[in-house]
Formats: C-alpha cells, sequence, structure tokens
C-alpha cells in the first residue's frame, strides 16, 4: 500500500482528521470518529470497525511495529507522521502516536438482542459513559440504549473510558427513554426504571430470568418523570448509610451485576 | 463576631486559604484543607468538622443566606469577599462562593470499626476515590483504610465527588496495604485481596457475617504482590464478557454491594 509521510501541522489531511478530536458535529456530520492509542485502535479493527485512515507517528512506528503492522493491513489510507504533526491528533498528554479515524456506521446494529439491556438518560460525563459501557460488557449486559441527550460515545474521553467495549457492544439511539420503552415493551422485555427511593421495588428481589430493560438517569437529576412514568416499576438499591444516593454509574455497575447474578435470560441469544 | 470584609486578591489570610486549594503538601503542613460549596461546607459543620475559617462573597450573602447563617455560627472567623476576590478560592468554574477552611484533626478516628471495612491501595484518581467514599457511606461500609500512595482525601475534587461523605466516614491512613493487613489480622477480621483472576474465590460465595477487609487496588495495575500475599484470600468478581476487568470504582461498588447484601457482621458497632 502507498503509504504517505506528513511532516508539516498544515496538511488538509491532518487537519481534516483534527477535527474529529474535537467537534462532534463533525464526527456525526461525517459518520466518522478518531480512535487514539494502539491498544484501542485493535480493539477498532479486531472488532470489525472500518479504518479509513491510519496515522502513526514516526517514534510509534519504532515502539509498536506489531500493533502498526495488524493496522496497516485493514487501514483503506496509511500515513506516516513526523512527532510533531502527531500531537495534532492527540487528546492526551502522553500519546503513543497511533490514531485510526473509523467509520461509526457499522456502530449501529439492527435488532435488539432478547436480553438483559441497559438503558441510560441523559448522561452526561463521558467518564461516567465510558465506565459504564466497560462494565456492561463485563457483565454480559446484551445491549445499551442512550437515550435523549446522551455524551457522544464517540468523542475520545469516551472511548478511553470504554477500553474499546463501545466496539464491541451493541449500541442503539433513542430520542427519548419512553421510545426505547415502547420498542422493547412491543417485544415483550420487562421495564424497571432505577430510582432512589426507598418505597420502590428493592432490587434483590427482582427476577431477571426475562428479558429486562434496566432505565437509569442521568448524575445530576436521575430519569425524567416521563421516564419514571413509561416504565413497568420503579426498582431501587436498598441503602444503609445516608447518602442520598449511589452516584449514576456507581448505581448502573450494582444493577448490572443483579441482572447478571439472577442469571441469562430464558430465551436469551 | 467580628466580620471583616476582603476586597483584595492579595490580602494574605485569603492568599494563604488558597494555598490550601492548590497544594496537598500545604494541606497536609498546616494540618487543613478547604471545603467549596453551601452544601458541602455545611455536611462539613454537621458532622462536627471545626471551622477555623468562613469566606463568602458578597453575591453568595445574597443568593445564600440560610446557610450562610449557619455556618457563621460555627466558624471561629468569618470574611465577606468582593467576588472577584472570591475566585481565587474557588476550584470550579460557577462558583458559589462560599469556602470554610478546615481541620483535618478530628477526622482522624482513633479505632476501627469491628465492621465492614474497605481498603484501598495506591488510588490515584480523585473522582475515583471520591465516588468510593460516596458509595461507601450509602451501603454502610464502616471504615475506610487508605494505604500507600493514595491521592489526598483532602483535595477539592475528593471532597467533591465524595458528597460530604469523606467528613461522616471513618477513613484511616496506612503507609502500606500490609501494615493495614496486620492490624486488622489481629483483631480478628477476614482478610480478602480483589483480584480479576477467574480462578480466585466469587465473591458469591462468600460469608460476610465476619468482621471483614477488603482490599481494592490502583485502578491501572490492581493489588501489589504484597498486598495479594498478605491477604487471607483471593477473591474475584465473576463476569460473562470479554473486558480485562472492571475499573476500580465499579469494582468497589460491586464488592462493597456483596458485603452489605451478606448482612451486617455478628458484634458490628
Amino acid at each position: 500500500m502507498q503509504e504517505l509521510f506528513i511532516s508539516s501541522r498544515k496538511n488538509e489531511t491532518l487537519r481534516e482528521a483534527a477535527k474529529l478530536l474535537v467537534s462532534g458535529e463533525v464526527r456525526r456530520e461525517k459518520g466518522l470518529f478518531l480512535a487514539e492509542g494502539a491498544r484501542l485502535c485493535r480493539d477498532a479493527v479486531r472488532s470489525g470497525i472500518t479504518v479509513k485512515e491510519l496515522f502513526y507517528t514516526q517514534s510509534a512506528g519504532e515502539k509498536y511495529p506489531e500493533y502498526i503492522m495488524e493496522l496497516r493491513e485493514k487501514a483503506e489510507k496509511v500515513f506516516c507522521l513526523a512527532d510533531h504533526a502527531g500531537e495534532l491528533l492527540s487528546g492526551t498528554k502522553n500519546t503513543q502516536g497511533i490514531f485510526c479515524v473509523c467509520s461509526a456506521g457499522e456502530h449501529e446494529k439492527k435488532e435488539i438482542p432478547y436480553n438483559h439491556c441497559l438503558a441510560l438518560e441523559n448522561v452526561q460525563d463521558p467518564g461516567n459513559l465510558g465506565t459504564v459501557l466497560r462494565t456492561a460488557e463485563a457483565l454480559g449486559v446484551g445491549s445499551v440504549l442512550l437515550c435523549g441527550a446522551c455524551c457522544d460515545v464517540f468523542s475520545p474521553k469516551v472511548l478511553r473510558a470504554s477500553m474499546g467495549a463501545v466496539f464491541r457492544l451493541p449500541v442503539f439511539f433513542f430520542p427519548s427513554l419512553p421510545a426505547a420503552v415502547a420498542v422493547l415493551d412491543a417485544k415483550g422485555f420487562q421495564t424497571f426504571a432505577a430510582v432512589p427511593e426507598s418505597d420502590a421495588f428493592p432490587v434483590t428481589e427482582a427476577d431477571f430470568s426475562h428479558p429486562t430493560l434496566m432505565a437509569v438517569g442521568n448524575e445530576g437529576s436521575g430519569l425524567s418523570r416521563e421516564a419514571k412514568e413509561c416504565c413497568g416499576r420503579k426498582i431501587t438499591i436498598p441503602m444503609l448509610g445516608r447518602a442520598e444516593s449511589l452516584n449514576a454509574a456507581a448505581s448502573a455497575s450494582i444493577l448490572m451485576w443483579e441482572m447478571m447474578r439472577g442469571g441469562a435470560p430464558h430465551g436469551a441469544g
């Protein structure tokens, strides 16, 4: 494959790629995102994500030859960068100097698996979202639904915190949580709204042997009223201490753990 | 009480207080820390923390009169600030303009409660540490032991993420995790080292009806070899997905939840 060398930070291809680092709008418009780091880029190609462009710095070429060899095979175009040019693509302090412009398109799966499912409403913190996706994968949640105004799942912080779970986990997008519940209701899922109210149904008594949607709200304000009303049942994590509630990521971790503890739903696939 | 007005950002008292915002070294040297925000400052006084100095801006005086009245009663000295001077004490974008210089001294409790206990080794991320403390309080963990090179529990980010749990939860400091285990071993605690190894003892089968120390390691590298070796047993969270492991905060949440689920230890108080 032809491989171009870029030494100028003013190079047009480089500058276009750099826009994907900082702008969610550009990412959505182009249907592309930028993955950074040897491990994360490899996770992307191994998960079947299309790599439009691979960029690697001269230093990276010396330090990570095996990673780059694997990425080069899958990338449609390859560019080697002078180290100072590579900084333009990096969102971290100590960059490894490996970057892939990836297609966001294939990420959209067609069918929501008939399994356990986590729905997030208006989760705004990228670190929280990435952590929740990583935990969802570890605990075998079948899919994640991002509802309402969640932060961009392809932002550099979410990608990093998710440890590549973004590439592997089926993620679906809905304009609102009630819209998601309507779809899963029709498929026969039981639907729970997680709330910090001590009189709600305790998660320890729920039966997760059926396909289940678990809805978790945003960090500051929890689930919206509409979201709580459209779910079949309010559910809560029984607490001992006086903290008003767990934060969104901690709640989601415990709820997903309880779903896993309940075993795979009958007929899950 | 005499109340001084500070209009200059060069005021010496103000500058001394501002050092507590940025420097862990100054905090340790003086045994003081700076709490910011109406809610957090009120949490501090209600938890019996000594407030050496209260600072509030003129805007805060108009917006939060009830909070300031309560804080004023407990503070040893009170200063009203011109709004632009208040910015010097703030670690946030939109400050409420209320700050307390607090004594870190009373925070050290003498006796570790005979109960469930979480030990953290070298946890460096302030957001993670704050979240874990908040979760520990919510799930009724009796105490938290910070071992080795953990980040400063009185840093502004930890205080914020903990939602005031730092003030209420008994927190103890140990030079290393083995030093903490030695103390709790002698008291008759069972001790577990949390590891991401699938052949370790599953947390779902553990008996938490005894006083228990649960050791969790740092985000990147987990528990040190010494820490794993000094604990009675390695314990793990059974996983389904392919993620290499949960992150430190998610693991700690699930482990503390399982301890709570197991019920209070016999003789806990």
